[in-house]
């Protein structure tokens, strides 16, 4: 029995909220549970200096937490002065799984900033983003061919990411933060919505895990994805 | 007539939303039009190093906005590595202003900090944040006193906050941002429910004030100010 | 009975000495009293990126103490590698004040640094530094326009500041540290010497202050301010 | 055929040198064909803040590079004021690998930091680095074991790690830096002595890869960390 | 001819004005000519971390300029977030050569901090600094032995400093800035008032200086030195 | 008798391994005893912006040690987000005494970067790191002048540099660490093989040092010198 008494397949409730602030070119207001993020994309007429000229147009992300979003209050990284290995780790996937979605080629010389904020934390803010951040990116496409004229549709595939772990020996998917402290292995997946994998990071906490234990934690998140793709095609009115 | 055809002594819709994440606490959600910010308390048990072994309590604020909280994007203080002259300015107004309205030798050492961060903008954010950190931070004063078994009730009174303009040549109330860019004067008045003032800050945009534009600027105010602390009130479930 | 043994309308000696650094454009020590802040005027032949081609110039101000110009030593800037929030605060307020005095359209892309160095602090550097750079500017305008023959005359009017407080329920002039430290409410007035308004500032440092109390401390202000205006003409060897 | 010519599950020569520096507890130089990788062992009688009077030790990683370890030249990161994302992320991966060969509760209240310094890069420098930091920490462990007469051995099993790529549809085992830059997906895998798994990496670097390919890549990693736990014994002088 | 018009072993006029600003336990204006530096001696009753326990002193220094010290503005250390290179550099010398003049072990465990900042700057600022800090030294030693009763005097012997150049083949004695910006060869020279040398260092700015060059440097900066104790007795009141 | 059991006048054992590691333009590793330093020549074709466009080039250096080539691990500077105010001056010494062997106007519009790191430090690392900068600049120069068929040769010179020290009142050449730690006197020489002095810097550690002492360093100072730059002929291939 899990501790949040869910199956051992089964999500949290997922709500996707779209058009969450005003001024983003997409912004969406993603929850897992208790875990609420907001991704808000920005589209600005530049790219980075390693593509001046070349172009083609770039992705990136940036991830933080409200100080307050965790059970404790951790430091605020402005206050700090620098972002933490945990924030760079986070926001580097992120960026990585975004990309993947779209043909950079067909941007023009743009760059889309993808900024996760946890407003709330109760595990998987990463998984959130990126399956929210997808939902944002995807509307600041459509308002970017809508005020471009843009010919060809830079959107791939959508992509959608799930956390799994084991736990008394046993794989379940969608940890909250209870679950994630308990887990022995922490796994996070990020598939495109043609059933290919763009990242697979399984962490042993405790011990290690088995090549079993790998595939079993595999065929979990696929199943878990799949559920996700369906949400996010519903969030954006397609059937 | 204003830009956001509002009266000239009229403020904009008000929402106080309490209990808006879970593990602050106090967590308000506090909207101003279309301005929203989420103000958090957090109660640790110590306090700075210039107050220790004096056996009273702190209270401090800190000021973040979402990087696209903007019409355009602003860079992330964290991934500048600072915070910003206009943040840190903001953030010591709000913490003065909050620790008027307590009597911190009352509150044992111990440090509340009310962190307000900006999730859309549309100008007013710090005289939003007053206002909502009010409200957070009496729900913070309830759940300690209720842990803690306080003898003594620390809270002095409301506070609440609201900006006034000169437009045009007249004084205008609680300015959005496109009245805010367009006004000659801008100000920010803080003031106890009892009616004095905490803090008076008028500042000549283009030309300067006269002494009776302040004194209308200072009477609006009033007249704004009135009305938060019915809106506090009626949030805290208080006639 | 003030701390100082001074009236309570009465202004410390104050003393401004034009050409003080031989390097600068304009280049003033002042002192209200014990307070002493050496002002520079540096003028560079480009504009911040914002301005860029928009055929105006900027002024700018930075503020800085020398570590031992307080009582205890401060620890320098410099070495702990920022900034504090009340630096930053106060080099806003000296920008913002004498940009009131200049008609930007009129210095070409230019920039005007105004930097404040406090070598000895005794309440008011803030006061001292607006009112000091105001006459340094002013002979940076003269060096300006003798050098590069501008048509028109930039200077609009002069500002100068004074800090009021209330102390024991009275208001008072020009506070120095033993003043400030036991006042109940602190004040800062900025005005422009046709009589108006730039920045008004009033802080209750306990409890509050009523409406009436502004008023005196408005006028008191008004009653220093063109004091100070003699001073800087006289220091200007104007009538 | 691989740009290196090496069949597709062949190491590039592995040379693991111990004893390279003379101060440090444990000091290696690892070579992955060209990429070398000094891992150098301090400990030192204290543990971090979170785990004071907790009785148990600790293990951290730090990683850089010399500027010159690449192509073209990479700018100092303490001339830049921060680590880079990459380094946080490679540095967090050695010291969570490992972690996990070494019983925290018996080292005492000590950390041991393992600094992985590239003096040339050439792919693969994080699977050098933990393969040879593993050898270090045994060598300090054992110079702990003698100096401070512990009685139980700290150590549970040796960690080794590997990279895997897909290149033109085929699994290739440890890649080099022009295999890395052509390769569609990129992986690493680090492994206990026991069989087990610590940590999985996969990342689709163009388009996204299968679950068959997923397995191949486990399966092409476990064979090279097989071979690497013979090499580490054979430094170690063990059969 | 020098550009100075001075003879090639003659100083500038040197002016030293003790109790220069009113909160240090020591505080001098030194002038070399043009140079101008404010020398405050700050005493605290504490020591760095690596003194601790040892029943001793220490001395340290910071060095700074005002940014208009300079014909160029010079940006402000304290915005730029760092202190450069020449900073620490000067600091570093000052700290070393005024920590000779003192016996540290009969300090008892407090720490003096000689902050040197540039008023203006026209050559020579580090030997003007060393030369005015000894001398504001002398007062916070004088300070402290009033305050604390300290049986013995700490003070060992005065310290001064001179620059010395090679320009045009001949050696001058104290550069000032034009002298200095076409020096073939740059050194500054620190000595005792016993005699002996504290820190010799020679530059050569372009092309080498050979040993005879070398050694009439040294015959030179003597001269000066032993002048420049004449100078602080006087200041000192003392024959 | 010295510690090390070396005449007064011996240097420890040299070695200069050229083309250390591969990807840089010039890459030596050099070794005075047990101080080893990698001294790496990067060539890009741009200057520093206070150079752009005078048609010369310039050589700068860059100073690090790995945090374990010291006894006790030192902490890694790019963690600490800063570097040190011994690493700046060291830096600026290295660059400095390379300028001098160079002519910079038969550069081209070129930077050389020598960056010295620092694997085992047992004294003497900035003696050992513009001597072994020497000849990696000397083979990035031979690499340049064949990539670029530059028609002059920039070299002017080679130089070299040792410390020489007074220890128990005599003067000793080459000090490793222990020797240094307990000398009077530290002095470090960077000269021309013309036998000019590019850089004389001395400093008394304990007491101070007269005038015949430093004469009897700098005697000491070209004897081992003349010695190096025979090691650096041999190393070059070059009788």
């Amino acid at each position: 029995m899990r501790p949040s008494g869910r199956a051992s397949d089964e999500l949290r409730p997922i709500r996707i909220t779209r058009r969450f602030t005003r001024h983003a070119e997409g912004s969406v207001l993603i929850e897992f549970g208790e875990t609420r993020v907001v991704c808000n994309v920005s589209v600005e007429e530049k790219v980075p200096p390693f593509l001046k000229g070349k172009g083609q147009g770039w992705i990136t992300a940036e991830y933080g937490m409200l100080p307050r979003a965790t059970k404790e209050r951790t430091q605020r990284e402005a206050a700090k002065g620098k972002q933490g290995g945990r924030t760079m780790e986070i926001q580097r996937l992120i960026g990585r799984s975004l990309r993947a979605m779209v043909d950079l080629t067909k941007l023009g010389e743009r760059t889309f900033t993808v900024d996760c904020d946890v407003i709330q934390a109760d595990g998987g803010t990463r998984t959130a983003s990126i399956t929210g951040g997808c939902v944002a990116l995807v509307d600041a496409l459509d308002h970017l061919r809508g005020a471009k004229g843009l010919a060809a549709n830079p959107l791939l595939h959508l992509v959608a990411s799930v956390s799994v772990g084991i736990r008394e020996g046993a794989p379940i998917l969608d940890l909250d933060y209870i679950e994630d402290s308990s887990a022995d292995t922490d796994s996070n997946y990020v598939m495109s919505e043609g059933g290919g994998f763009i990242e697979v990071q399984g962490t042993a906490e405790r011990g290690t895990f088995s090549r079993a234990q790998l595939e079993a934690m595999t065929a979990l998140a696929e199943k878990g994805i799949r559920e996700l793709f369906a949400h996010q095609r519903q969030a954006l009115g397609q059937k």
